[in-house]
Parts: structure tokens; sequence; C-alpha cells
């Protein structure tokens, strides 16, 4: 079955600028959000992953789609770690609210690879993309290792 | 706590034109990520809506934000709901995969309902988000009646 989806991704320049405790009724339902987040960036960036691995074979448009994806998730998660969002169905260790500064700099580290890769995907050079393939996913394991229990 | 997430998301008219199927290792993986892709959209349109009942004070720049990220996300969770991914965690219905067209046409409706919803929240006009939120919602519910137990 061959199916197709089609979609534009808005052009937009956003800020949140409201409390990110505001946000959210619960703190279970700011814990779901962040997770259902980082799974959709985690499957677009796995898809150019297994491209730069040679798992599965290059095709420059779906590495450009999938990246392009990627990066915008990449923004949403880290406004749901709101207080009082460490307790419950999360993974996420207590350092991210004791040490919020470093938890920033290492989530916007992973942003900006994630930058880096869609722009090496927009290029259509495997070679870039592998590189940055490499250096996002470092990236985030960096974050996890610190910031994520098991 | 004032947290402040800005980011950007990307311009990018993007065709998955790969089988679906392939795009998912197990079919728990597809109901996974579409299922994540929902909450994803249902939390920012949720935000929109809140404003259009004033339930929360209309803000133009945020019911804008989140309309466009509500719209982008609308387009991601069709591709996953790829053969096999009827059985598990999931609310869907066989009419998905037996009236395959109907569903299409369903959420097809729903992605044109969120696209309206998007261009009204950027003009900042109330009254036309009301009655675009309205229309979405009226789609989304339409769709869930027919092709989501429970």
């Amino acid at each position: 079955m061959k199916t197709i989806a089609s979609f534009v991704l808005a052009a937009a320049a956003v800020t949140l600028a409201a409390p990110a405790s505001a946000q959210f009724a619960k703190p279970e339902d700011a814990i779901k959000y962040r997770k259902s987040a980082l799974t959709v960036m985690a499957t677009h960036f796995g898809r150019v992953a297994a491209m730069a691995s040679g798992r599965v074979p290059f095709d420059a448009k779906v590495a450009a789609d999938n990246a392009a994806i990627a990066e915008s998730m990449s923004k949403l998660p880290w406004a749901a770690f709101v207080d009082g969002s460490d307790k419950g169905e999360t993974k996420a260790k207590p350092e991210i609210w004791s040490d919020a500064a470093k938890f920033k700099e290492a989530n916007e580290k992973m942003q900006g690879e994630m930058t880096k890769l869609a722009a090496a995907a927009k290029t259509g050079n495997l070679d870039s993309i592998k590189a940055a393939v490499g250096a996002t996913g470092g990236s985030c394991k960096a974050c996890d290792d610190v910031f994520r229990k098991e």
C-alpha cells in the first residue's frame, strides 16, 4: 500500500511567552505532552539516522522532510517541564529542576544540532547528513545521560 | 516561573511518498506515533479553544502561535494508520481500514478546518477564531464519532 501524506509546516516564528505552568491543567498533561513531542521528534530523526547509517536507502527528499519535522518538534518539549511534573509517569530526573540552567543548555545544544541537521539534509549531501546525525545523536545522548532515568 | 520557549517552525512543503508501512518497524510504533502527534495537536488546539470560549483571556499572538502548531501537527498522524496497527493500545476502529476513503475524507476535512483556523488566528480577529474553532472542533468530533472507540 502506498500512502501519500502531504503536508505543509506553516512558516512561523513563535514565542510562547505565557507562564509554562498555565499551559497545562495538570502536571500529568505536561508529562504526556512532552513525551508525545519527543516521540514524534525521535520518529522523524530516526528516519534520517537510518539513512545516515545505511540501514535504509538514502533518499534526499525524504531525509530533508523528516529532518525538518524533527527540527520543528525539537522546540516543543521544554516548556512542558513545569514545576510539579517531576512525579508520575516520567523518566525525568530531579536535576532538570535542581540544575535548570544545565538542562536548558543541554536541550538548547540538541536543538542547535537538530537545526544543523535540517540544514545539512536540505543540501542533500549524505556526508554532511551523516556528520550532523552523529552530532545530533550525541547531543540527545548527552542530555539523556544526565537528565533521564534508566 | 516564567518560561519562554521560542521556536521556529521551518517553512516546508513536505510529501512523504514512501510506503507508510516501511516507516514504522512495528505496528505498535505506528500507534504510539499517531497518538503522540494527536496529543500534541490537541494540546495546542485546546489553547486556542480555551481563548475562543473565554476560559482564558484572549491573546492574539498566543492564539496564532498555537493554531500554527496545531495545523502543522494535523498533517502528521494519518500516515501512521498502517496495516496491522488496528490491534493493540489503540482506539482506532476497523472502519479506518475497511472504509479508508471515508476516513481520508474525514481527516482531510479536519486538516482543512485546522488550516482555516490557523489563518483566522493569524488575523487576530476573535470572532473569526471562535467560528473556526467551532468548525474545527466539529470536524474532530465527526471523525472521532465514526472512527474512534469509546
